[in-house]
């Protein structure tokens, strides 16, 4: 009984990374579809954000009838904290078929500057969301403890964004939609970084049975 | 022991009540702080709001402790449902405080016309809401199947006033600031008709055992 939970619960643990990979990749693909100007790319997205979906109904569904069999405290923590880790992984998939739809209407008119923050955002928030993926896999929580600090500047560089395409409209009406567009994708990366954040306090969580969440203490160190 | 489960699982659906009507008290506030421009009001917002991430920290402390107790499948699901809808109610509290900080942002300057499309989304969003938690006191998956179908609406009025915003600021570049605040504001409403959604869909799968996620089949009926 007790292999059999063990067995079942590394099935759970692994599809938990699967639908990591695979929301990582959307955004990695979103955000090249972007760059690049590349829609068909884009237009991948949304469909493979279905599968993300999926998974998350999938993982609900082992999970709780796992709950019912846990034998320990600490495997209760771990199979809740797949199912917070499991949502936060599905709305970053939303947010990836966000970005990737307003690729889509950015290509339909010239290209605007690049933006070095943009890049550097984009950049931020998927090293954030990679470090607390690896933190539960190593149950490391040195590593989960290091991401929320991170999250203040991945808000500085989204305030900054704003800033700068706010100029830019005032000056330029003519760039106004796609600096609109631009503001949602900034914002979209802003909260992929939120949810690598509220990832790696639970991973902190897992492994401290401490709530770190709202206490500022994450960002002390 | 298990009259004392019953017990300790009704402290905790009391918990989620009292975030439920903190969390829709802060939407009211904020909203309430918009309209009649009173920042004093949107000052107590973000306070109010750490009150709510503190219920959140206590209740998932609470029901891992029950989880572990859990006799039936059926209490399994009360209890992770009650955690994932605690977290909605947590982001529904971030959503107002954000649209408390515009409150303020926004009286620094004349007032903008009144926009009843953003009334009408704040009472959809609401009405949202407080439909998706009656239906949680109940146990009505009838009710609750009713609020999904909502969010088309949520999502068309915000698309509305985003383009009358534009509109605006294109015509007169001076309400840029203004037009982008109101902008956040109706994206937050928005969310909260998103989170009203996924709560909803919790109760309909605390009723039936079934996840009506993503399946287009809350839109149905």
């Amino acid at each position: 009984m007790t292999l059999h939970f063990q067995h079942e619960l590394g099935l759970l643990k692994e599809k938990l990374l699967t639908m990591a990979g695979l929301a990582e990749a959307l955004v990695s693909r979103a955000m090249k579809a972007l760059e690049t100007r590349a829609p068909e790319l884009a237009q991948l997205v949304p469909e493979e954000d279905d599968a993300l979906d999926r998974l998350e109904i999938e993982i609900d569904e082992m999970a709780v009838l796992l709950l019912a069999k846990a034998p320990l405290a600490s495997d209760l923590r771990l199979i809740t904290a797949i199912m917070k880790i499991s949502r936060d992984l599905e709305r970053i998939g939303d947010e990836a078929t966000t970005i990737a739809r307003r690729a889509v209407e950015l290509n339909l008119e010239p290209p605007l500057p690049p933006s070095p923050e943009l890049r550097r955002l984009h950049e931020s928030a998927l090293a954030m969301l990679a470090q607390a993926l690896e933190a539960f896999v190593r149950r490391d929580p040195v590593k989960a403890r290091s991401v929320p600090p991170r999250d203040k500047q991945a808000d500085t560089l989204n305030k900054q964004i704003h800033r700068h395409l706010t100029d830019l409209m005032a000056r330029d009406a003519g760039t106004m939609n796609r600096c609109l567009h631009l503001m949602v994708v900034s914002k979209c990366l802003e909260r992929i970084a939120d949810h690598a954040t509220n990832i790696a306090e639970d991973v902190v969580y897992l492994c401290e049975a401490l709530d770190i969440r709202h206490t500022g203490k994450g960002e002390s160190d």
